[in-house]
């Protein structure tokens, strides 16, 4: 699917259709740039009013080339444009970067333009690269496609980081951002409207860099999951962490998105499924991108998440324990050898756990420091530490502080972040190479997303395998219709068909057939369900179409005869009346399914019942996953704390709704292209070992492609 | 019960017991200071081995000062602090400030050796200030009773904010953030251990100073509510807003609270009940505090949260519209008038729905900025504005941004709020005293907390009286014990006779009292519940005492019969057997209240039934409050959106819930002091109009003092 994109990444020539002298304007941007950065290739500049242009031979056009670009950057606006693709993909180019606005993100009109010179390129094989994008920057070879004005505010500075982005503002601004912390990159990426490349497809390219450390997304919309996925699974092979801003999280920021860069709206709960399932950690914006660069880049893949927390002031350890908590870092419980060595050095006041206060005792002694860490180094019950100095300055020796916490960090081996909002304090810190950053909550922020980016990434690996499609016989009622729903009867049935635990039950046409599939449920002699079927009638309960209890044959013998009478009276189709087994499961969950247009099947699991869709307490997870990971996720429900029984109960049986979920998953990935959406609720679950049971299911059909 | 503390915060005279000649020591610090910020009244410095320190006479003892100063700063460590306290209460100095720790934060002996410095100091009137403590700093008087390093590091500049903190640490902190951002402070006092003067007395002082525009909180404990309540009365009265930070939110923190400063522990979501009853703005540390301290200053007082989002980037507005949604701030929606004008300003490509997206289209004209803000400066739907400039410098002419953002903040009189990373960029913005914010998250939390906080101490003004105590009849069950439960039904009864309304039911002693009572509540026919009524067995149900849906006297009474004998096989207290009407509601709530140690009566309302505590979906509220403060609450709960009814339900009668609650308030602010704590679950609510009623309760009586 992928060429890794060599002839724009690392081109050999670069053409510059509409190329100027001015190096203010974008056409003469790219060349100064690559001027600047040492780009090694050729560089056309083509402009048909100059013969010369910074230094470099001009050309009048495409044609007059000695040969053909590999890249050409296409800055001429407006119907030049579209002419100008054109005859790139006529003469062999093979990538083409757009600069120029007002296509897709524009409407209709603009959209088709995009699609015409989208079918010219493919025609010949070119790629493209936006438009509406800032363009394209690789500081490795210096081949600068783009002209961003942030290369000129920070100078660039070769390094292990790779930004790839719809926006060519975020791209900039990520890239300033980690230039002004004193971080390298290598790769600033903008897609734009993303006619062609989109961010997975050139990140999965980035991620083939052997130089990258760390991969920075930015994306409006996932078009392409899969090649985002295939570009996620190279980045864990490689263990080079992904940490994306998806924006248009929210209503209001789908459109807006719409019309920055044309995008379709991403249901926000799958986008955090799908992320999840792919180890990609994901921000809010590219503050929190920059923000835990440094800390990535230190190589630390921590094995928890116990964190230290060491302060010269109590406030900053009282606020410490109370962030470590907000981020669900539990405090390390130090080791009675730990805390003895620590009360050694400490004034009598202090106080030994963890939070370790060492008090402004710092100021008489600024040795204190040096004298605690070592002790704390090598605990074992520590994953994290976080160091605060809110206090400092005159009297203080802050140089030995940083150099004592760089050793404690080189002794320790484990992260270590610095919190100390005085710039004069932080830049100490900062100078010794320790992630430092101006509040705690920003630290420990940033040591939670290590760790738990780390479990998440570890996680992923035991993912199962995705299970194939299989045509459903033409015989199933699947296969026989397009659109529009089974019914009840149907959708338990398929369900149970594959695997997935249903109620037993019969679908009757006639009261003997309604009193022997009694008999036969009740053969234990246990009482029975019976319901109408009707695709007409959804709510079926709210007609007084369901009996439950239903003690005797003759009893359900009658409720048929007065169902189906009912069902007449009602004018709907009268497909049977169901007879079922009453299930005895203490808790109503739901489990549900659809197919999303981008991301394909979709599981959502959580609290059933008649409420369901409006106190939305429930997880989606994207298949393929296993019963451990339905029951993880299971633990983020409001409900939660009713799993594990309260109040005396036993526990629920959590183990057979995972597999139950599973075994709906399963049959979605299965019955790919058949089926649109399924909704089973309410699942039964019953006290563990009693297992659980779909009790009513709607399974709504595909539409035929 | 307060006397401003002018004798410590405005003295006319200070002596320094353990001075120094040193600047640089504890004793030396606080006299260079008051020379320095240019005290106006007398400096004693006491030191029995010198005759001058720091240009001034020193003195050997207290007894040889020509006066008895106002204040008395006690720098000496160890057994002389002590023994400064006693000479200081016995020659009748008015204030102390104890700068040493070792006291209560570090256990009963400490605790004991405090208490013996109070009650020293209260025999003979004089107000303690401490110990642990970093001291005192009026920056408009010049009175430093305090040696913080950081007045050093940020040179001191009186100004409209006052800073009163429990932590010394967090009071420089905050100052030096603030002095950070060219702020002016003039208040700076810390209360370390609070032997005497709390923070809430402090605040009070401070709040009395008409010069005071802003007023910030530390707290690791609440200790003295009702001073505090007091202060934040007099700030609402004097438009004075208060922002506080109460660390030891969490059960971590609080433990390390406990060993800073010997702080008891108070439960968090009673704090934020508590804050927000009294119109104080709660935020997370120093941090938060300092980012929107220029926004209040500018005393902004939003009559709404409609924000509008302007940018010159298009991923700006798309992440923009997803923080103000974040910040459940709606978009304003602009009038056609606004959108026409702008898009007379903009390319054609441009969208001029808000966010306003000016586009890249600013590099090459810099005038279009200052073009479409005065077309959306006057727009009635907006409260809030939001600008981002995430990307600028070379070609951006960014000085006129920033002139033309002045111009219209002036014009607009409505808050601004700026977004720039980029410093030169936030300079030139801040240059233009414009409230400038490194991301725009920070920015829309400032906007989004200076509409809510506007709207809280709007809120407060509409809170009903307090209802006074009111001594029970000595034949009150509650006056009859001390400790322990009242019975379901005596419960049950005291609420009913306090105007809450509770289910008709009998207590019965005997199966004819049963049928008797079975005739009476069963008289239009509807069936009861019979129910064992014992303080031995509280879960009823559980032991099959509970009976629903009694159909007839007869039965009433086997039933009493079977409970009578099953609570003797039981060996429980057999106070009766319960005969109760079957209530009809819809959906169970639970209402709760408890008298707080500190805080006095609180009250719980939330989700009812057997699964309360696990799922913990309720809100607290301090009394006194009105129905509709209740209603408004109840949409903070998970279960709130089955409050409107779902599905084609009618609502729920939420008035009647609020009501009850309010009854429920009046009823434990009445019986304070009889009452320790009632547990009503459940609360059956029915539908509009149907009402609400307590179905089951547990009163637990206070124990006698």
């Amino acid at each position: 699917m992928t060429d890794l994109l060599t002839s724009a990444l690392n081109p050999r020539s670069v053409a510059i259709i509409g190329a100027s002298d001015n190096i203010h304007k974008i056409g003469g941007r790219p060349i100064y740039y690559m001027q600047q950065h040492g780009f090694q290739g050729k560089v056309y500049p083509i402009n048909p009013t100059r013969t010369e242009i910074q230094g470099h031979r001009a050309y009048g056009t495409l044609g007059d080339l000695p040969e053909v670009p590999d890249l050409a950057l296409i800055v001429v606006g407006g119907d030049k444009t579209v002419s100008a693709v054109e005859e790139c993909a006529a003469r062999g180019v093979k990538s083409a970067v757009i600069i120029a606005s007002g296509f897709g993100e524009t409407g209709p009109e603009g959209k088709e333009l995009e699609q015409h010179m989208l079918d010219k390129a493919r025609a010949t094989g070119m790629r493209l690269y936006g438009p509406n994008t800032q363009g394209l920057a690789n500081f490795g070879t210096g081949a600068i496609a783009g002209f961003s004005t942030m290369f000129i505010e920070v100078p660039p500075m070769d390094g292990p980081i790779g930004i790839v982005s719809q926006s060519g503002g975020m791209s900039a601004m990520t890239y300033g951002l980690l230039r002004g912390r004193g971080l390298g990159v290598r790769h600033v990426h903008a897609t734009g409207n993303e006619a062609d490349v989109s961010v997975g497809e050139m990140a999965l390219a980035v991620a083939h860099d052997p130089d990258v450390k760390l991969l920075l997304l930015y994306l409006e919309t996932i078009t392409k999951p899969d090649v985002l996925a295939q570009a996620a699974a190279i980045a864990r092979e490689r263990d080079l962490p992904i940490v994306a801003v998806k924006a248009g999280r929210t209503a209001g920021g789908q459109r807006a998105a719409s019309s920055h860069t044309g995008s379709l709206a991403n249901e926000d709960r799958t986008v955090n499924a799908f992320f999840e399932h792919h180890g990609i950690w994901r921000v809010r914006d590219p503050h929190e991108q920059a923000r835990a660069a440094q800390a990535y880049l230190k190589g630390w893949r921590p094995q928890g998440k116990r964190l230290v927390v060491i302060s010269n002031s109590g406030a900053s350890c009282v606020m410490g324990a109370d962030a470590a908590d907000d981020e669900q870092l539990p405090l390390a419980e130090l080791s009675p050898a730990t805390q003895t060595a620590v009360a050694e050095k400490l004034p009598g006041f202090a106080t030994t756990q963890n939070p370790i206060d060492i008090t402004a005792a710092l100021l008489s002694n600024s040795g204190l420091f040096g004298e605690v860490l070592p002790a704390v180094a090598k605990d074992p019950a520590a994953d994290l530490f976080f160091i605060h100095i809110p206090v400092a300055g005159a009297g203080y020796d802050v140089e030995r502080f940083a150099r004592d916490a760089a050793a404690f960090e080189a002794a320790t081996g484990k992260p270590v972040a610095v919190a100390a909002w005085q710039d004069s304090v932080a830049q100490a810190f900062r100078a010794h190479g320790i992630a430092t950053f101006p509040n705690e909550g920003d630290a420990i922020a940033v040591l939670a997303q290590l760790a738990n980016h780390t479990a998440l990434l570890r996680k992923q690996a035991g993912h199962p395998k995705p299970v194939p499609p299989l045509a459903l016989p033409t015989s199933s009622p699947l296969s026989a219709r397009s659109g529009g729903f089974l019914n009840e009867a149907q959708s338990l049935q398929l369900l149970g068909e594959h695997g997935v635990p249903v109620v037993p039950m019969a679908l009757c046409q006639s009261a003997d057939e309604a009193r022997a599939a009694f008999e036969r449920i009740s053969a234990d002699g246990s009482r029975v369900v019976v319901k109408a079927c009707s695709s007409d009638i959804p709510h079926k309960s709210e007609h007084g179409l369901v009996a439950l209890n239903v003690a005797s044959a003759r009893q359900a013998g009658e409720l048929f005869e007065q169902f189906w009478q009912k069902m007449a009276d009602m004018q709907a189709a009268r497909e049977g009346v169901i007879v079922a087994a009453m299930c005895k499961g203490r808790q109503e969950f739901m489990v549900g399914a659809r197919v999303d247009p981008v991301f394909g099947p979709v599981v959502v699991v959580g609290d059933g019942g008649k409420y369901t869709e409006a106190l939305n307490d429930c997880v989606v997870l994207l298949p393929p996953f296993s019963a451990q990971d339905v029951q993880t996720a299971l633990q983020r429900l409001h409900m939660a704390p009713l799993l594990a029984g309260l109040r005396g109960e036993p526990p629920l049986d959590v183990a057979a709704l995972a597999q139950l979920t599973v075994a709906v998953s399963e049959f979605v990935m299965r019955a790919r292209g058949q089926v649109a959406s399924l909704d089973l609720n309410p699942v039964l679950v019953g006290s563990a070992g009693e297992g659980a049971m779909v009790v009513d299911a709607l399974i709504e059909v595909a539409a035929a492609r």
